[in-house]
């Protein structure tokens, strides 16, 4: 079942190690067919060199699995929770990559200091607390997804324009319309991370972007009036 | 048209990747045929793996698309202002390169600390300001090209010598000869602002290299008394 | 003799430049067959690209070469008393790796700041005091094993769940119950290493992870009640 | 003349863009013959990539060319003067290596702070000067080998024991007991810049190794009590 998403879910999780964003198997990938409400994800802890696209699990939304050999990444309630809780989003990448990770490890969400962040991603890329205890011991992977979800609608981010997050300590999450997006999305937060701790070791006092700047990059690249690219839609 | 300028265009544009100096389509390269006045410039948004010569975008000096199946990049309206501007430039670079980038979006120059930077670029690597938001809503590319032409003529500063320019919160544009020289000259300003950085670092009182080192490595290598190299010129 | 062993300790070999944790020969990695009480070991100084699994040096627990044609690695009797006096141990790994390195340099242990450290090591990754000069003339290499272990008695340390120890101005060791395993750890000692450097600098009060965050991830890895993978152990 | 000689510089000057130590052409290695006093050095300004053999230049200890269809490099006076000032010295490096050149951007020697560093080098590897304005007008090249030669007179710096030294505000050079040697010392001061750049991130008071552990780690490779590698004198 599910074939073509299989390929497509196992193509973007190649694409992790590819763009260097996974030391061993520190990543996932999954995608959505919103029709039957089944997503297909990685195995856990399968080394991407002898993942194979039959290898990807499918798993309903409440989290069962419908089928595959192996058992699906341990992160999957994570993925769960926001597929629920972000209705459009149609693939997510979760990753240790190691910029953004070192955001998330000091417990700071990255600020937008320049239109390569504008170009994708409106304004800064959250960060989320940690866990408390019980939440850790109840139902630690769902708990993440719930957090993330929550925190979208407390500080009424719209998850559509803000495709990542950092969680505090762990790693960071990225979504798009489908696996690759949610890739590239990886890719940009990981090199935007990068880009923005060099910033701040040039400019203990940098600023973020002004405010009509980064509304022009992203706007040229998203919406109805968006001229970059080929006039597909991107 | 313009066929053999297309073919260097294209392969400037394939070795902004190989050095490293682009993630996805973060970049484009332009070249100019300065008999016909038209130039040769990356299409927006296509990715440089599957970028051909024929896809080269062929736009003359009021901006106006003269042949290619695609748009030409966004930035091309930078790429006019800085052709009309700066008569002797045959090729042009536009990138996010992630160390210029870095100094870009800490709103600073980058200052000449050593012979890499001097033996190509004579002093400072300017840093402009931002647009303001009537500059951005009006025409925010053709703006950037007009301020960077400005900043160089309020500065003083020669073109040909000082071949890169940031633009605050942004990204790196630099120039050359030709295409090929642009691309050069994109490679130089990412090191230099990789061991810029660093040697702050190492030495946060460091000072710039003294003005007679600075005119040595330059004249060593530009003008009538040059001695680097073959003798053909460079 | 020890001919699988052998070659599952060359290939453990092969790894390390293949994850970018050594340049030239500094590094070194070793495998024991519990059952007879020998190890093979790295011989000294010859190059990766040139080492053949028959170049493996079979050495046993009294330090004496039983087999080989070349001298084994000058590390030899580190690994002679770690075999010693962490009897669950398989296999172990000697690098500079340059971010562990640059903690041994520093003189400190690497904080556990986020998942990526407790997924594989519980707490701190130690490091240990420089030998004195006594400790240096009399038997260097061989002290530097029995202050490792010292320490981890010292400190009521456990070397299954605390695989990793910086020597302060030298380098790393890590273990595992194989070669592979011990190179495992050593990838991701020098993963968190870099990521806990970068932490500190966009964060200088940044504290470890909460505990329970810590003991979640290692445990949902190790242990009984370990559900990260396919169920076999790991 | 000097076919050998040619192509062991050859290959020496090959592998500064294999271990990443050069740039475009920002690089030169050479190698001389003691018995003819004659020294092969790389042209100036030629690529890596269509470097030949043949493309080698023969120098005389005058500096003189003896014999090449391309010029020199241009630091060529340099190498004559170290080769005559330093009489046991076989080969020699020239590079802007990254990590470095920062630190000599910074004006600062490279302290050792680990066994890494110790290892092959012993002590500090110097900073010498800026060269006063007199001195550049007069003979830039020649010099800056007459500059780091005094350096090492005046400061007692055994230069066999301590084969770098930075140039301040340019760059590094290297020898060793040939031109292969050369190029090994290279990567080493390339990698020990680095990790001393990062361990005094992590501790801004660190202090070199203590004098017992740098004699043991290079009294270990070096000398006649060394006992690292296979016994024929390395």
């Amino acid at each position: 079942m599910l074939e073509q998403l299989k390929k497509e879910v196992y193509e973007a999780n190649i694409l992790l190690p590819k763009y260097g964003l996974v030391t061993f198997t520190w990543g996932n990938v999954s995608g959505i067919d919103r029709k039957s409400g089944l997503f297909v994800i990685k195995p856990s802890g399968v080394e991407y060199e002898r993942l194979m696209p039959e290898d990807m699990v499918v798993v309903d939304l409440n989290g069962k699995k419908v089928e595959g050999r192996y058992n699906p990444s341990s992160d999957t309630p994570t993925h769960v929770v926001l597929y629920n809780r972000f209705p459009k989003v149609g693939g997510i990448v979760h990753t240790h990559s190691s910029w953004a990770t070192s955001w998330a490890q000091a417990g700071r969400g990255i600020p937008c200091y320049g239109t390569t962040h504008a170009d994708y991603i409106y304004g800064e890329i959250p960060c989320v607390r940690n866990l408390i205890k019980e939440e850790i011991e109840d139902a630690y992977e769902k708990n993440t997804g719930i957090l993330i979800a929550e925190e979208f609608e407390k500080q009424e981010k719209d998850y559509q324009a803000v495709s990542a997050v950092l969680c505090k300590n762990h790693g960071v999450f990225t979504w798009g319309k489908d696996a690759k997006e949610a890739v590239h999305n990886a890719v940009v937060t990981e090199e935007v991370a990068k880009m923005a701790a060099r910033c701040e070791m040039l400019n203990a006092n940098v600023k973020p972007d002004p405010q009509e700047l980064q509304d022009k990059h992203y706007y040229r690249k998203h919406g109805e009036n968006a001229y970059y690219g080929q006039g597909q839609g991107e």
